[in-house]
């Protein structure tokens, strides 16, 4: 039933971090501080122009180093756990590998971003930044 | 700075609805009472496996008829309200236009999801569904 569809990203810019390494990338950004920067592609500055810092907004990005084809997962990489349809977990494997991570806006520098707590490695994509929404109507 | 990277997008599946006018889509899914089938392709069965009747799920959609070049918009298309960078916005209209959709689980039938408001018009293509993350370190 599907006809064949093609969306191509537009990576918007890149997470700026002292996490490089996967291993030590906390599995939620809640259990772990790391704040990071992400570096804007600075076509999109109009598009930034309305946030503020002291503002949560939704990052979302493209997990690179995800496997796209795995479709089970054992939650948080634990063998011990019984393995989860990825759909009910937040693991990177899936097919298409996008992150949520809502982040506090500490700092505006022209296209950078500063945030807090980002769980991401450095050098990843990221897609887009939301509102979290407030009340209905508001925006 | 950034490498030119090409990232594909899988649909996954395509919402099914009542709702065919994106004049008549609401802005918010909150606002109006909107249930929706998911057609999942058959091949993600695996990954769907845990999901329940009763969950609250995040649907990542693909809002095909986003204008992916404006970078400013009237929010909720008021152009009595002033402009705001898309990036304060929940606009369609934004550089990669992916819809989040915090939704209730009605029914699953095989690799077909019911799904309560459901604020996408029919035939949206579907990314990704995650769990609504609750306590840290549950999965």
């Amino acid at each position: 039933m599907l006809e064949p569809m093609h969306y191509e990203l537009r990576v918007i810019g890149i997470v700026e971090s002292p996490l490089v390494d996967l291993a030590a990338a906390p599995a939620q950004g809640d259990e772990g501080e790391l704040d990071a920067w992400i570096a804007m592609e600075s076509q999109y500055l109009p598009a930034m122009r309305d946030l503020v810092v002291g503002e949560r907004v939704i990052v979302l990005t493209w997990l690179d180093r995800g496997d796209r084809d795995v479709l089970e997962v054992h939650p948080r990489g634990d063998p011990t756990r019984p393995r989860l349809g990825v759909f009910s977990t937040r693991s990177p494997d899936r097919p298409n590998p996008i992150g949520l991570h809502e982040v506090e806006i500490l700092a505006i520098d022209g296209p950078r971003l500063r945030v807090r707590n980002l769980e991401a490695i450095s050098g990843t994509p990221v897609l887009d930044v939301k509102p979290v929404l407030g009340p209905v109507g508001t925006r």
